[in-house]
């Protein structure tokens, strides 16, 4: 496994953009006169809920598995997530003619099931009490030949997911600041990456919910701390930690983290929706939460007058509106 | 009045587009793999939602405001709206210069009235069950020379609308079929004038709420036809009939009228929400509706390979959501 530990480059990136071209959506990049007067600074926003599956993961799953040996893809490929890589890899796999298999935990939304499933991938349901997703993928994998892919801690996945903001500053020029969502920090890793390279002066922030605000306090501390379970409406932040190759890429181009409320989460996910006209997941809207509300580390207090923001995903199940209306 | 039933060109439709150019946004066109696979057929979704003031009806407002004379300009306008008309007549004036009086109902929605004065426009209310608001509209217009500008049933307004027609066909290429909402018909109208001039093979169908389709009994009975205050979702469309002008512009240019039911709108708007990521009110949703449900006057079946969808607005309470969802 010592290859998982050499860390992508910005030259992976950029070869992954190449890899992605004309498979992965080049999603528009939204602006709004109402936004820019509230922060006051130009905001351009990424629009990767228009992404194919939904949200940015197709980029770093397609990257990944189109990276694969003909031998490898002939025999497959598998990976644990119960949200949005799942159906990221099971797409890219019906693309790319690879067999796929996720493992997803046996009370993972029926939707989010059927759509992995009506992607084509294989569905293994797993008890999230009583099992390890970690060891029954890494089983599977030994077992059956399978290549791990897993949802960030991968060199192929974080350079495909930083052509996010290798699109943006491609097509909006060069900012002063871009914020992204953090979870297990594959985007903000590679987001991070391509950033630093493109445009030196950008300052990329990450941004966690508050409840689960490990990669916070492993920033600051410099120490990796992880979180069980955290409590937040942002379902796809709720990883235990930063990764072995996340971790030192946060630490090594990051320029800081922040962490917003759930509430904050919430009435930017809705601004969205009723001001931009954007369905974003409640995920998806971190980094817009960390801009609207103005935790942004000072930046704009510092002179930022070019701000990026990448809204990561648009899978909404509806039916839980009335849940996250109740909060606010 | 004579000037009012002079009935407007495709070419004032092409200078339209000339006088908004820069100022109201050319929205962007939307395609999804899945709903090509369920229409069997390639459709064009153009996003009004996205446009100024939340919906298309901003072309016809700044059109009419700036074909003003420099005198009726510094006099002011006057219309009147509950909706997104109001909303539009206020921005526009606001970025021309031009005062804006919008007689709306006292029970209108709070947040429109809201809007409508954000954008500096006086609002006056009306009591909807016991005056006409067109008969203040005129009483403002003749007792302080302002000029009405109503919500359909005028030149510039029609011609304003039918540049989403025009943006349409000159961003995605000739169509064979073309859907717009119907209200009172200014879009309607507008978008037939120039898609006819454009593209002369292409078909355009109106389509209306079930339970206020009295444009598609007009059409079918050559005759006009009323509504009153008909109970559908569609609140852009419970206008009582078409107008002078876009009553004759319908019969002489739309090739075909539907309706759907409130139940098929709703259906197909949170398909918009949950699948396209596209914030979209429920009258902005009829066209996407006749064609997610296929009340196309069996124009698939006749060959349509390319079709049209207006996507009319994105002004949504989210506060109705509950309700709308209890509908299905």
């Amino acid at each position: 496994m010592t290859e998982l530990l050499q860390l992508p480059t910005s030259e992976d990136v950029k070869r992954a953009a190449r890899q992605i071209a004309g498979v992965a959506h080049r999603t528009p990049v939204v602006t709004s006169r109402t936004v820019n007067a509230r922060v006051g600074a130009d905001v351009f926003f990424k629009c990767e809920n228009f992404q194919r599956s939904g949200a940015f993961k197709f980029r770093g799953a397609y990257n990944s598995i189109a990276a694969l040996t003909p031998a490898q893809q002939h025999r497959g490929v598998v990976t644990y997530s119960s949200g949005n890589h799942a159906q990221a890899i099971a797409l890219a796999g019906q693309l790319l003619g690879v067999p796929t298999t996720i493992v997803m935990p046996s009370d993972a939304p029926a939707v989010k099931q059927a759509a992995t499933r009506g992607y084509g991938g294989h569905v293994i349901e797993y008890d999230r009490e009583h099992e390890s997703r970690e060891a029954i993928g890494r089983t599977l994998a030994d077992d059956r030949g399978l290549t791990l892919i897993p949802p960030y801690d991968h060199g192929d996945v974080i350079a495909g997911q930083g052509t996010v903001a290798l699109e943006l500053i491609e097509d909006v020029g060069a900012l002063d600041l871009l914020l992204t969502p953090c979870g297990g920090g594959g985007l903000l890793s590679g987001t991070a990456l391509i950033a630093g390279d493109l445009t030196p002066q950008c300052r990329v922030i990450g941004v966690e919910p508050l409840a689960g605000n490990d990669a916070t306090r492993s920033f600051q501390t410099r120490t990796l701390q992880t979180v069980h379970n955290p409590a937040t409406v942002a379902d796809g932040a709720r990883t235990p930690s930063l990764g072995t190759l996340t971790f030192p890429l946060v630490m090594a181009n990051v320029a800081g983290m922040t962490a917003v409320a759930d509430r904050e989460l919430l009435e930017a996910m809705f601004y969205l929706w009723e001001r931009l006209k954007l369905i974003v997941e409640p995920t998806g809207a971190l980094a817009a939460a960390a801009v609207l509300h103005g935790h942004m580390n000072g930046a704009i207090a510092a002179g930022a007058r070019r701000i990026g923001v990448v809204l990561s995903g648009g899978n909404v199940d509806l039916s839980e509106i009335a849940h996250w209306r109740s909060q606010l």
